[in-house]
């Protein structure tokens, strides 16, 4: 059976990436990443997707590298989280420099001890242009890197890159993904707050996906 | 003047590049990362070489992530430390998988913060076979990766590729390199054991270059 690190935040891509690499046969483990960052109802949401599912499920607390990262709005609580669409420049406040390469890092790190042969995340053809780290020509960069730095090879997989978030959701109700059960919102309350760029994609994403939204909102 | 993030391990190599760089002119931020390692004595060391420099020093904390590394003897401490020689295949038994990508992504990340131009560090020609992560053809993929993971452009540097320690230790001495505050022993005593694979290494470096090695060796 192929065995592979899921990098999974609990949100709506890595959950149905999660279910889709189950439905392929795959033994997998999931790896959250505790950044710091404020919204992190996320990692109680995939922990409760994890144990939905019976999958081995660990954090990665990097929380101790946060005076590295410069003020951001996801991991301090003094820059406020911009409200609006995504695509916005002003989500620009959301980058945490370099947060691709350390979160698959950690990953391959993991990989490589457990012996599996890839690392898999849930980057989309809608992710955005503000994020360089992205970009597919940085994860086929990176994928060269991490199939060279151990002598067990683990190569990166991102199964859903030709995929856009609506056909995600529309995949995840295929697959009974439980899509009630993910999290998307930044702003990091009780509830989903409605309004923050990635509520409001989250929204859309069901609305063109045809599927009723599970999601309760603040607005 | 150019800022470069040095990767600063307490060792020979990272201490005499950082001389080197502060001769070049540079302005540097030295960065020690703290994995566990069972020789904390070198963050120690490193600590006072960047005080000796005037120079910015920060340690990351990695310490959170010891679960995923699986037993290795650098960050176990019932795994023992192979004595011998350091190309002996006995010292596998050191490899923190994934180590260089970690500590470089990590660089990388507080370079992109700091609007660096480059990460540098240590690795020179005597790097060892059995350290998949120290091969020219993997960081040479990883600073593609580096380029391309933010808009303010980063690159990987490796000044001493072409050297082996006995030349290092030789450029240390011209540039009055404080070789002494240097620590390589991997066993974490409170002078350098003498026998391990690192310290044999250090003897050996000293000698083929034809300076007198200001060590205190246990043996």
């Amino acid at each position: 059976m192929k065995r592979t690190v899921l990098i999974h935040s609990g949100g709506i891509d890595s959950t149905v990436l999660l279910g889709h690499l189950l439905a392929e046969g795959r033994e997998v483990y999931a790896l959250s990443i505790d950044y710091g960052q404020r919204h992190r109802r996320e990692l109680v949401a995939a922990k409760h997707i994890c144990e939905h599912y019976g999958v081995k499920h660990q954090v990665a607390d990097l929380r101790a590298l946060a005076p590295l990262f410069g003020a951001n709005a996801l991991t301090d609580a003094h820059v406020a989280v911009p409200e609006g669409h995504y695509e916005e420049t002003s989500m620009k406040a959301t980058v945490v420099p370099n947060r691709n390469m350390l979160l698959i890092a950690v990953a391959a790190s993991w990989a490589m001890s457990l012996k599996a042969s890839s690392v898999a995340y849930g980057a989309h053809g809608g992710d955005h242009a503000i994020y360089p780290d992205c970009r597919p020509v940085f994860a086929d960069a990176l994928d060269k890197a991490i199939r060279l730095a151990d002598w067990h090879e683990v190569c990166l997989e991102r199964p859903f890159v030709g995929m856009d978030k609506t056909s995600i959701v529309q995949r995840g109700v295929e697959l009974r993904v439980p899509l009630e059960l993910t999290w998307s919102c930044y702003v990091g309350g009780a509830k989903h707050c409605g309004k923050c760029g990635t509520c409001v994609e989250r929204k859309e994403a069901f609305v063109r996906a045809g599927v009723k939204d599970p999601t309760d909102y603040l607005a």
